[in-house]
């Protein structure tokens, strides 16, 4: 038996947003009845991820986990942002901002200077497009503190992002 | 056909653990029969990673392998220790340390240090709870070095640890 | 239904190879007539990854797009390359050596300066072996810029890789 849902999320367009999906996750392994197997959560964008970590209780002044805050912390560090053009990122290059012009995407509006995200897609690729977790008994295999976040490393624009689910078993 | 198991591993709390489980893995797929599919190993702890890595014949005197040795030694400058409360680490807060105290599981004793693990996290969240290995006429596609390693990166805790397995085939 | 197949994909053996291998996937999965289900792609060598990036238009004068430039710079900075023995690595000691060059195999040969690519190890881990992405309505759930990258970080040898890839679904 194989089940496909997605969920749409919304991103804050003003920093990583961190999207704990968990509850959405449970909600339709629940639903499709299935007891063992597998569950992939998958983003479809390449500037996005999916994670396992620890729900945190404390959270800063913008509502980020702690664990969220000391991630941000270290990726600004070890990835740093390309806050412009004058970065060591070679991304985009100008055949690249011609064609995402180009494309009248919503999701790609008419202001080249979002399109500066390459640590976001640097980032993205670190971490991964998905996480699989085992179904048994029907449950997800998290613990009791273990959740899944989507995440969206690109902090230039406020939009709607979609995150994939497939659930396949018995 | 879909088969669920799980290894109990012990990690020794002093510094980040590494467990070759290829054999254990090798053992499940060969007790299941299955010959074409997917085997998904993953971690239900938010401190812990699976990956595939090259086993190496040279080991230090704590006994870990020569690429341990160094992936320790890289991951302690991007993702340094937080050894005491006197580091750039947010995690945990107050409210997570009373959320973590009051479970009442023999996980988490006591002793407020012990949860001082937020390097452990943000590492688990960089390499990943889960890897996919494809099974091809009942044998896992991982050539002749190529071995999974379960680890552990908190080093704070001497404890058994549970890795979860899952094939799905036929 | 499972489908199992694989690529063959040489290496340029004098820096990262990055290989857009989407076309090749999607022809698989549209050969395989599978409408629901799962995508692993999964390398099975311990210097190599599968990532999900954007395809960029720009290259630079090596042929390399934009973006995996840049992470080429970001990888040289965070996982150095070990470009000789007086390097922080311990890889490979004495033992492993020995090991590989007594395989007879041709993927080995007699020069063990070859074997010194402890940085293509630990950027594997990183990045991991395996992508798994979500088939919907017959198509892969990876928007309109995503590709699939096999990439070999070893950069001291030319040779053929494999890439293997598994369809299971409905």
């Amino acid at each position: 038996m194989i089940i496909t849902d997605k969920l749409t999320l919304h991103s804050n367009g003003k920093r990583v947003t961190y999207h704990n999906i968990t509850k959405d996750v449970k909600r339709i392994l629940e639903t499709s009845g299935i007891q063992n197997g597998l569950c992939v959560i998958q983003s479809p964008h390449t500037t996005c991820s999916v994670i396992f970590e620890e729900f945190v209780h404390d959270f800063d002044f913008n509502g980020d986990e702690y664990l969220q805050v000391d991630l941000n912390r270290i990726l600004d560090q070890i990835i740093p942002r390309e806050l412009s053009e004058n970065t060591n990122y070679r991304y985009p290059g100008q055949k690249h901002v011609d064609f995402l012009m180009g494309m009248n995407d919503p999701n790609y509006p008419a202001d080249p200077g979002t399109i500066l995200n390459g640590d976001a897609h640097i980032r993205a690729s670190f971490f991964g497009a998905s996480e699989s977790l085992i179904i048994k008994e029907g449950a997800l295999q998290i613990g009791t503190v273990g959740s899944i976040y989507f995440i969206d490393f690109d902090q230039n624009r406020e939009r709607d992002r979609t995150c994939h689910i497939m659930i396949m078993g018995e």
